[in-house]
């Protein structure tokens, strides 16, 4: 079942040794053939760039360990954004293990960590900003007794350090929480890293867009994309538009996201370095925004007559422009990330065919009869208006195929699951900065264990000059929502999105199934202890269930 | 996406019209193509056999509504089955809708629906027993004002027509809970309607257990085929042999079901007309079985010595029998059904092929170089000790295809995906009981609405006489184990193994897919609504989720 890759090197790793490692989840996943063997890299997921690990081990007293500040850092208490990390990942570590009452100021032993000291270097720790795609997420992290240090330039690489220091912690086979003695250099390999959910095939309350987000804190995710609205249903509660959820929403008041739903999703995200991109997309994918706004969909027609139905937003209305400045106007003011995506993705030309005066309005343009021109045409004069509002945006590819004049700071989503190598060639060619998405649609399910396919694609494979892969920021794994709802989203999504989350941010040359295997098993069982029910890779069992 | 097929004549069903019905759930699933009219079934699932429904409403009132035994009925207050029965309908019935300290005795208005009757026909109402392959399920059901009368000849009759009483409820447009005047008649296709769990490849904890028989009672599911043991584990405590489970689950304390849960989990499947039919599967699948049994397997071996691992039973030592006699004289005193499943499936050859002493044995029995003929030898002496207990027993399809000498009695059960026609025609032929479970694998999941592929499946149709036909008593729906456990299972198995719960229960006609879907969409908001996570069809929502 799993192919036999060696274990490339990985870049400065040298595994001194390991010793017995996290007995709770040793056997945490029994595979039948092959037996797959511990990774020296115990649980941690994704792997970060440089690791060494020693076999000197600590032990970390729920009564005396502590994260705090270091004296030196330039974040302090004030920074609520550290501050409630430091509390998570207290929490995480020890779970059910602190007793009540425990003496906080008991002695350590010699051999124990007593501390992990956070220390921002330098002089603005960002601790009150929007992360961004230009944010640094590096840091390094040194364990050794009795003091752990983890360095980071911003509170970004603290965040994802202090994931990496609790994935290094385990019980001992007294059941003693231990770590070992452990250097590490960690970066990101793609600055986006991006899990798409989507919020309008099925309504998605907003504890389970929390979980997610935490579980996507977990798997070093920097990017929730928000397809927040499209035909079936819109959910976005616009304070300029309140008809647009008041009639296009499942329901108007219990599936909508208020303005002070947006803000906290927005801010759970920022606390841990994740940035909110939401998707606005039109011209197509925007049946339930008509029943809102008047005219604003084109009417179709059946022969001579209108047939009842509507087509893609009305290109030839000046209307439609103004209702989408004024509607991206607010967009901008609550969404504060500095880029939106405005999809232009799949739009149906068979409406507008249908319609005389769209096809006088194409006669006037002298578009003839290539309707691309027209989506063009719409486009174009929406990306006009986004432009005056500073925000970046971000399109799908077929914007890009169909010759639309872009920004330069455009990012081109590749979603077409044909022809992925070219069209990142064409796309980084044509000077743009460009996400893939292809080979990460997690709504497509299969039997046994597809996570291997999600992570063997490997976003570089295109021909290009190494200019052109600095395009390739990143990816996304894309869960679309025709078949996912609070009942079975969180474990369809979890382990198999951990897949995208190593390959997006480990180096290229982390690619052995065998020990992501073993490691990811182990991770699983810590998502499935810290509260999200993500789904077994395979037969066996995880020591907290 | 949806096969036109026209909606078959349902034998007798005469629809009168149908009201507005269940406002809650108009629209509970939304599909883009084709847009699905409402069933005048409404939410009913499974479909029952007779239904007339006519436009005339009853509302039913949470203060005053009582479900009780009718003064004719064999059964009284001390049935704890139906007594229990009643709360629960009652719960679901009025869930949230029920205020506290509502006056009971309110007096009901003529329009009201004030009571529901259970009337037990029979003088034994089976109120204590076990269920069987030949109880009888069917019920009447008549609702009308004042009173709606539910007839049944046995407790398990009254069972399913509570179900579908409760399914004929909804709220009308103001939120008041209301019924149409309704004649049923109603009765099983097949008397073995099952569903296979499998708590060897993951260990599933009781509450999943327990939550999933209630659903199944939903679906009208009566027999919990319980795949308890195999390969991976060996969670069942046998008071016999301890060190079975000691050595052989993941966990000697909490993976294991104890003779406790086991009791507790057949007297809940007791009282909601489900069947526990345990599978202890040999001579195959049994490496768990060997952890804890000394010389129990065979060894293996590496050219002239032993390579340490071990394959299927050793059939040619007594201790093996003697071992097997106390074994499963142990089952027999747990597990009150009348069957036992004794697997029989998948038995690889090359370990007894490797074992010299098994190839001195095929010599001296004169087997030649057939190895069936030593798998035929082990399960006829298996079957054997079965007999002296007193219990039928079910096995998978190669003990029969193997030409073992079988009880007349033995359910023979298919599961091979080729040529499944050929083997029902084959065992029918040959005079034995059968059950299908090759169409509804539920294990293997595909992207999209697969419930359509197990809803379409039929069981009779392969060539046979009248007698053949009638020996098809049912099928089972299968979730092996290998991707599944608490964080997805059930999801996963619901509504998808509802579409074989229809296909056993209804008429052979039933099999509409644009009625099924919108029935379908309900039902599992039911569920959703009663507390289990079902996932969606398709796009759209529910009221509750």
């Amino acid at each position: 079942m799993f192919a036999t890759l060696k274990f490339a090197a990985l870049l400065l790793a040298v595994v001194v040794c390991w010793a017995t490692q996290d007995y709770d989840y040793n056997d945490a996943e029994i595979d039948e053939e092959p037996t797959l063997g511990d990774s020296p890299y115990g649980s941690l997921w994704p792997l970060p760039q440089k690791v060494k690990i020693s076999t000197v081990v600590f032990k970390l007293s729920g009564a005396s360990f502590h994260i705090f500040d270091a004296k030196e850092s330039s974040s302090g208490a004030s920074c609520r954004l550290l501050q409630n990390a430091y509390r998570r990942y207290d929490e995480y570590i020890f779970t059910s293990s602190r007793k009540q009452g425990q003496n906080k100021s008991k002695k350590a032993l010699a051999s124990d960590m007593s501390e992990l000291q956070v220390w921002i270097t330098s002089a603005d720790s960002e601790c009150d900003s929007y992360p961004s795609v230009t944010s640094d997420e590096s840091y390094k992290l040194s364990v050794d007794s009795p003091v752990a240090v983890l360095k980071a330039p911003k509170v970004w690489g603290a965040l994802r350090g202090l994931e990496t220091f609790s994935q290094l912690v385990y019980k001992d086979e007294y059941g003693a929480k231990s770590i070992n003695r452990t250097d590490i250099h960690d970066f990101p390999r793609f600055a986006h890293r991006g899990l798409l959910l989507d919020t309008s095939r099925h309504f998605l309350p907003i504890k389970v867009i929390l979980a997610n987000l935490e579980a996507m804190a977990w798997n070093k995710f920097n990017v929730f994309h928000w397809h927040i609205v499209d035909d079936p249903s819109f959910p976005y509660l616009s304070r300029t538009f309140p008809q647009l959820s008041q009639h296009g929403a499942y329901h108007p008041y219990t599936h909508v996201y208020t303005p002070s739903d947006v803000k906290m999703i927005i801010e759970f995200a920022r606390l841990r370095g994740i940035r909110v991109v939401p998707e606005f997309d039109t011209p197509g994918h925007t049946q339930s925004w008509g029943k809102g706004q008047k005219d604003l969909l084109t009417p179709c027609y059946s022969g001579a007559s209108p047939s009842g139905s509507f087509g893609p937003v009305n290109p030839m209305l000046n209307t439609t422009y103004d209702f989408m400045s004024m509607f991206f106007k607010e967009v901008n003011t609550v969404f504060p990330d500095a880029y939106v995506h405005l999809g232009g993705d799949e739009v149906d030309f068979s409406c507008w065919k249908s319609n005389p005066d769209i096809q006088k309005f194409m006669e006037q343009q002298g578009f003839g009869m290539d309707y691309s021109k027209l989506e063009s045409f719409y486009i174009q004069r929406l990306l006009d208006i986004i432009t005056t509002t500073n925000k970046g945006y971000m399109i799908w590819q077929e914007v890009f195929d169909n010759g639309v004049k872009l920004k330069s700071d455009t990012v081109v989503h590749v979603w077409m699951g044909n022809k992925v190598e070219e069209e990142l060639q064409k796309v980084t060619e044509a000077g743009f900065t460009t996400i893939l998405s292809a080979p990460w649609y997690l709504d497509y399910i299969s039997y046994g264990q597809d996570w291997q396919k999600f992570y063997r694609a490997e976003p570089l494979s295109f021909k290009g000059t190494d200019a052109q892969k600095k395009l390739v920021i990143g990816g996304e794994a894309c869960l679309w929502g025709e078949y996912v709802d609070a009942t079975n989203l969180t474990p369809r999504l979890w382990p198999r999105a951990s897949a995208v989350g190593e390959r997006l941010w480990s180096d290229r040359d982390v690619r052995d199934l065998n020990d992501a295997y073993s490691r990811l098993a182990k991770h699983r069982c810590r998502m499935v202890q810290r509260g999200i029910p993500a789904e077994p890779l395979f037969t066996g069992y995880c020591a907290h269930e």
